[in-house]
């Protein structure tokens, strides 16, 4: 199933991206005059074979949620109970991921791809049932691969086996989300811990030292700090992770909702559908797409920069620009959330505004 | 009206700014996880003297529309009458800025404050009749104060009579959106030419070199643009503009749109309504109305860094930091209207989240 996905993803169109170009010459306003959203506007027509491309709708927020052994190492003063009540938090529409959601009209699937603790909630959908979108109702999908993955500063995180897994249900959750209709897939996680293999990741994939790939995640201090980059120097010392090796690299350093989230992002590539990539989880993830399928990073759009200092990093080595820039690093998919209407604006445009011509408005 | 509107803009609300602080720190996120829309959250609590603030909704753009008799100096290589077919696109819908408020949710009026040409639509409102908000159908206020100004190279642009004519026709019309319900009021504006008294304010204002205030517009070539800039210099040598007096430095480098749109920010302010700003024209105008009331910039929210030099000039003058920052210069409100999402959820995140006590989350 990865391989015939990764086999599915094609480059992008150049006859669609240069009608895009030549439609943007024609519209009302000066050449050039909407900075970004043009360019984009044009990737998003080259990823989908057509000019205009549709309009990104429905959205849909995927949030894969998982643990980590390598929490026992101290990265992180919050409890590792933390990620399932926020699963709770998630289902009960109480978490920010659910507010900005609820503005955007998306709807959040919450995926269980290895939860150490027992959830609070019961999952609504098994991993191979079908996938609903409700933007009224945030569902939670079950497919734990293991309770959580083991502590990478001891032994690999994951068997070869477990990450092919998650990436695979990564893969199922964007079919069956964009079978159900989605227009747009929006990367979220959550996992108390997991800013420590997303820097082991961006440092194994970017060749980045530990340190400008490791962050503060969610504010820890200066010892807890410089033990986290001491953990990522350590983890990738003991494994050395071969880049050419996606697989070999998530298994050793990575975590599920990791290697979920570089599933999803194939899966959305193999369909021609975008994905928004949130923070610095979406982005290690999305290193790991790329290094599966170079392809793939024509579908993917940089939702916004993250505080953490390792996503500028990762956007740097995909040759990404984020779309926002405001220091959010909350995670759950809400710095690609405040960016969605930017992506679905850039799309309108095409199918919406007047020519020079229709309009009877002079040029210059 | 002016000086009655400047007697009632008051300084923001320290008490409703700390308990929106101490709320953001119960809410189910690490403190200071959303950045930039925490303390924005903050700022209008502060403006509304609540917290949480009202939801900013619904959200109105008002479209100040003027022609420039600094045309004459070649500063643009559109003509002029490009100002008053575009108020015919805007009101047919066509333009992108009737793409985005479609897509926002907002309503679009369009003022004629001073355009040189006959337009090609009917006003559908005089100035002193009601103003309906009503998303699907953009509406023209007839306003015009005269056809366009004076040429700044040559004389005044206008009278004080004129440009005080025109700072009230921007409060009134914040006044009736804010009394037709307006939670937000967006700057929008229309007038082939009007970078150039945008570049001349923000010069006078902040005392910029006119090379650091003067950008390329809709994108002039070079001799165009030292043209423009040696029009601003030889302007501001001319009429000496005296910062303390924003209403003579608008009568005399200025232009009909840029006191309408001051007007509207300090009509804003009045009612502790927030004003978010578009580009540079806007923030030429802010430059006016903070020199009226320095409290004002209490109620301005910073859209977007346009591309101008200009802006980022101005922005800084006033302390402001912008949402979105994709290189667009286009105006109309584009650039405020793609903001408006990330005001709205700042906003809504102290409306909707749950804390860690409702949510039984636990805390570091």
């Amino acid at each position: 199933m990865l391989e015939t996905t990764i086999a599915a993803i094609q480059p992008p169109d150049e006859s669609a991206m240069a009608d895009a170009r030549a439609l943007h010459g024609r519209l009302t306003k000066p050449a050039g005059s909407l900075g970004a959203l043009e360019e984009l506007s044009v990737r998003l027509a080259g990823l989908a074979g057509a000019c205009p491309p549709p309009l990104p709708e429905p959205a849909a927020v995927a949030i894969f949620a998982g643990d980590h052994g390598v929490h026992a190492q101290g990265v992180t003063p919050w409890p590792q109970e933390v990620t399932g009540q926020m699963i709770g938090n998630f289902l009960a529409g109480g978490a920010v991921v659910n507010a900005f959601a609820r503005q955007a009209g998306a709807s959040v699937t919450v995926v269980d791809v290895g939860v150490a603790t027992p959830l609070p909630v019961q999952p609504v959908v098994e991993a191979s049932g079908p996938v609903v979108l409700d933007p009224s109702t945030p569902r939670l999908v079950a497919a734990s691969v293991r309770r959580g993955t083991r502590d990478l500063a001891v032994t690999a995180a994951l068997t070869r086996d477990e990450a092919r897994a998650a990436v695979q249900t990564g893969i199922r959750i964007a079919d069956g989300l964009i079978d159900a209709g989605a227009g747009i897939l929006l990367t979220g996680d959550m996992g108390i811990g997991n800013t420590t293999p997303a820097a082991a990741l961006i440092a194994a994939f970017t060749g980045a030292d530990p340190l400008d790939a490791t962050g503060r995640g969610t504010g820890v201090d200066d010892p807890t700090y410089a033990r986290k980059v001491a953990v990522v120097r350590a983890a990738l010392a003991r494994h050395a992770p071969d880049p050419a090796d996606p697989l070999g690299v998530l298994a050793s350093v990575g975590g599920l909702e990791h290697a979920a989230l570089a599933g999803l992002i194939l899966g959305a590539a193999a369909r021609r559908t975008p994905v928004l990539l949130d923070g610095v989880i979406a982005v290690s993830a999305a290193l790991a797409a790329a290094a599966f399928a170079p392809d793939a990073v024509s579908a993917m759009v940089a939702g916004h920069r993250s505080a953490e200092p390792g996503a500028t990093v990762a956007l740097r080595h995909l040759g990404l620009d984020p779309l926002i820039d405001l220091g959010l690093r909350l995670g759950e998919g809400t710095g690609a959330l405040l960016a969605l209407p930017v992506v679905t604006g850039a799309v309108r445009v095409l199918h919406e505004v007047a020519t020079f011509d229709s309009a009877g408005v002079a040029e210059k």
